[in-house]
């Protein structure tokens, strides 16, 4: 028998030699696409091995660059006699060259901490009933009966109706002899009946997860009855063209018809990528009736209109931390204008929502014990570190670098985004490989990380970030004062251009990562412990699956520990806004999480600066920070 | 000493003889305007004397009419030797020509129905408190010190905030350093937060109730910290001209864009009178933090723009009888946005309630053992028999004619309105009081009562309601088949216009009569009484003060009973949620009290058609039920 690990679900399976990977794939669980059935013509069964020999024919469908970086066709590999150890690409979206699966990031998360979907509990649910028919003298009102019914199932709880509701009740109820669905939210007290359509449509029913960010919105169309991620799509947040980050767009706000200018562009954002996902799944948006929103403070203080001013000025404070409960209709959300607008909390100024969803996704909103550490990457990075019973939080601003933001050729982790590079030692020599395996248009963050890591690594670049002027290679160009590198060329990018990286733009990269690394010092220097001390270290970020961890530490982004320590969890602020969406439980879980954060200034810690200025170089100034990193330099250097 | 009763408040004081009137009534706690501070000149103080003499001089402010039938000004008048009954008149508006005052109906009602005033307890409260100024890293939002506060003031109670009080926090909570007024509508579980302001404006609460009947609206508004109505106004219904009547409202709404045509136009009608006493009190509408409105099923359901086609069609099902808690804004009230609107619990498909309202007004909703019954007389007549423990409603159409409608020269009880007839047996010449001792305009259901009352009596017109062709008189001519009878020749008129009743209004009237008449018989034969096993007859609807219940009797509108058993008590809808306005426990009485009633659809009695026929003639065709009657009549021949 041979073994086989599948990656990143670490799915073992044992099967004996001559097995079809599909099929072994299958058995063990793991879905990996294949829309031809097996002839090897359509590609999408695309797999990487990681470690170990396999019998395969790409049939010429793969490059023979993704042949020797170790992909092959699980259709047309068969096992031989050596265990494995396959990776298995984010897979592409069913409805043609969406970049993400809608479940990619849920599938990142640990089983073990995602909702149980055969238990599942949403807040709205859609329920079908039969009202008795009026009588004579019966002295009940449509209305009436409708409680009366419902107190039948629910039992005798107050139910709650909006206008528009009574409104349509007396056709609603006609139409088809009382037969009708009605649609609920259950809070403890009280039921909200959100909206009635005539006859049985209880199958009709999504809800949306939504992540606000500074740089980027996701919306998560969620198919409520089955707790299932049927479409998800992301843009660029509209308001990147007022400010690249939190406080220019906080400075662009003070005068009221610009606020009001922000929360359009927001709400458009949100509303075009919702109008996206109901069109692949060509679904009513009147049908969605509950979303759960993500976002840092200043966002949802943006998209509800809320002048965040007093979050930017001494002593930082927001109008709102825990908002309300909103009803799409007043917020502008073009779902079922009855629909409940959940927000996750927020902890303070600069940790919003999207980290207390986040940490959902991590065993800091399970385990007492051990102590991990959650970091955020967006462009603010936001930092938990700590246990469920206690944890820190702080904020640092790392820009919009690693979401392409401020970078000449840089792009989010969408078609055509370089995400992986392989860097010839001698020549200098980009190799890349993009979403959606077609021609660069332009790198994304994971891509940033690996190339810089690489070229550092390769000794392209020196530790200041400055590239090798007196190597010779193609690929390194100098402008002046300014060197750049050539990751494609003109011939082979989508748009004919060569695709490259400045120094400019590596020194922004570096100011992001360092901020990062220093406020992650920093705040377990604050709560007398040290890297070593952690069991966990989660990465959150829109990075897509390709993020290779051991580069972010040469990068010195994150702190150099064992491998085994991280795990990258991708949009956590969406799977977290997911789990909420379909778990009151989950819900209940994110309130009092949010409780029980301490929230630190950073900003006000006078040591901070230090801090950042030693982390401006990569990895470190203080390589003994970085001894993995020595240890790879050195080896490097040897060959 | 000499003892004056002053009516209808019936107060009594001792004076000395030499006693200005005026005096007199403020001692005894009477209200009497005198806005020219007792010159003799504005004529505002006007009363009657009902019983006894005094020494007086109307100084030609007063026509020689009004001086006969006993008016003097007070402030001109000194009691004599003589003890005195003074019946004081609905005062005029302070604001110029209003035609009633601001809480005429209110004083309609037994002192010990009303809510106290100085233990009252309204659903919005204004209050002022100073929110704590925000610290670094306290880790609390605007909203979170705003809660802590309130939570001070009010107990660990959930506190609840719409979109635009968190969207307003910021800037209101810094402008006087945190000193900020809060508008608080207090439910069992949860207080709402519909109203912040900066500064201390806990004087600026007002509160209006609001009575929608078919024909006629009425707004009254409250000044709330006092429980104290400041301001009435009303007018007509706009919806008149899509029909007369509550069928006719129906049938026109059948199409969707006329719903909401009625829809406007009811919302017109009431956000003008709305207009009209926030510019009597020079508020701004937005103090406007409640409202309680009252009106019949169907008025109800237009307003909400719900098709009423149900309550027409058998088995005359209301879409709601119960309706929830609305805001001002999605319901298109022009007042406060935010505001909460209360609706009075309807019955049935025709009672509605503007009647649990009215009944607050009576003991019905106190009195647990006398049977006691209670009209309405609008466009609808509805009645209540019963007492504290059971209570029967029914409704019957008796169309607008004592609101004007239907009648050449009817008008509402407004400025200029007949609302008193004196006829001159001899010559049939008419002599009358109008509203605002004005020239007359039009004549209102009060002075129609009178008029065609004592027109029988004096013989000149039959119990068919025919004139009398045969007697001489200037008052009466004949136009082919139809007589009419002159009220006020156009020299005296304030359109120069002879104002006239011709035999078809008198039938309208009778018909009227005759549907609230029949409907009484025929429900107390339901629950096996008779007229005489009644303690209380209340009147309500909106005669204005001079309904003369003598004369009620004698038409046959209201049984043939002891004099003392009757009460006239106004507007009771107005009255009855002024009282909800100002008091959550008469609102709580009031939905106990509508539980408790049990609907009669009459259209479905096959005898009430033989009842009303019997109706149809002054008094009614069986003179033996109105035996008081026939002694008038026997009286009034030998004289």
């Amino acid at each position: 028998m041979v073994k086989i690990t599948f990656l990143p679900d670490n799915a073992v399976i044992s099967v004996e030699p001559g097995t079809e990977l599909l099929d072994a794939a299958r058995e063990a669980g793991v879905s990996i696409q294949a829309p031809c059935g097996g002839k090897g013509s359509c590609g999408k069964c695309i797999v990487k091995i990681v470690d170990g020999h396999i019998e395969s024919d790409s049939q010429g469908i793969l490059s023979s660059e993704l042949e020797a970086d170790g992909f092959v066709l699980a259709c047309k590999s068969k096992v031989i006699n050596s265990d494995l150890v396959i990776e298995v690409p984010r897979q592409e979206g069913r409805e043609g060259g969406k970049f993400t699966d809608a479940d990619e990031d849920v599938s990142l998360v640990r089983h073990e901490l995602l909702p149980n979907k055969w238990n599942y509990d949403p807040l709205a649910v859609k329920w079908n009933i039969v009202v008795p028919e009026p009588e004579l003298e019966d002295g009940l009102s449509d209305l009436d009966r409708l409680t009366r019914r419902l107190q039948l199932e629910w039992g005798k709880k107050k139910f709650i109706y909006p206008l528009e509701v009574i409104r349509n009740l007396p056709e609603v109820i006609r139409k088809e002899q009382g037969n009708i669905t009605v649609t609920l939210i259950r809070e403890p007290e009280q039921y909200h009946v959100i909206h009635i359509e005539p006859g049985n449509t209880a199958v009709h029913h999504y809800g949306i997860a939504v992540d606000i960010g500074t740089t980027t919105i996701a919306v998560r169309l969620v198919y409520l009855p089955l707790a299932e991620c049927v479409a998800t799509e992301n843009d660029y947040n509209d308001q990147i063209t007022c400010g690249l980050d939190v406080i220019s767009r906080i400075n662009y706000a003070r005068k009221p018809e610009r606020l009001e200018e922000l929360r359009q562009r927001v709400l458009n954002s949100v509303n075009k990528l919702i109008e996206r996902v109901c069109k692949v799944k060509e679904i009513k948006p009147s049908d969605i009736c509950n979303a759960v929103v993500s976002g840092n403070t200043t966002m949802i203080h943006l998209l509800l209109g809320i002048n965040p001013e007093y979050i930017r000025l001494e002593p930082y404070t927001p109008a709102v931390l825990e908002t309300p409960f909103l009803e799409a209709g007043e917020l502008g959300i073009n779902i079922n204008s009855n629909a409940w607008i959940y927000f996750s909390p927020n902890v303070g100024s600069y940790v919003g929502g999207d980290i207390t969803a986040g940490i959902l996704c991590t065993s800091l909103a399970t385990d007492s014990e051990a102590i991990n550490l959650f970091i955020d990457i967006g462009t603010n990075g936001e930092l938990v570190v700590g246990n469920n019973d206690f944890m820190m939080t702080c904020a640092c601003s790392a820009g919009p670098a690693f979401e392409g933001g401020g970078i000449e050729f840089g792009m989010r982790a969408a078609l055509g985004a370089i995400e992986k590079v392989y860097i010839e030692p001698e020549t200098g020599k980009c190799s890349s490989l993009t979403v959606g395996n077609v021609k660069p248009v332009g790198i994304c963050g994971s891509g940033m990380i690996s190339l810089i890591a690489d070229l550092f690594l390769t000794g392209w670049l020196n530790s200041a970030g400055k590239l090798n002027r007196d190597r010779k290679s193609d690929s390194i160009r100098t402008d002046g004062r300014i060197a750049s590198y050539v990751i494609a060329h003109g011939a082979d990018t989508e748009h004919g251009k060569d695709i490259v990286i400045s120094e400019t733009d590596i020194d922004n990269i570096i100011r992001a990562k360092a901020a990062i690394y220093s406020a992650c010092s920093m705040m377990l220097e604050q709560i007398g412990i040290t890297f070593d001390d952690l069991e966990n270290i989660y990465i959150a970020g829109g990075f897509g699956r390709y993020l290779d961890l051991d580069k972010a530490v040469v990068l010195g982004l994150v702190p150099d520990l064992p491998k085994e320590k991280f795990n990258y969890i991708g949009n956590s602020s969406l799977t977290g806004s997911y789990m909420v969406l379909v778990s009151q439980e989950f819900r209940e879980k994110q309130i009092e999480l949010a409780k029980k954060m301490t929230y630190l200034e950073l900003s006000t810690e006078p040591s901070y600066m230090d801090q950042y200025t030693g982390a401006l170089f990569i990895p470190h100034t203080d390589m003994g920070r970085f001894p993995g990193v020595s240890r790879k330099l050195m080896s490097s250097g040897d060959k």
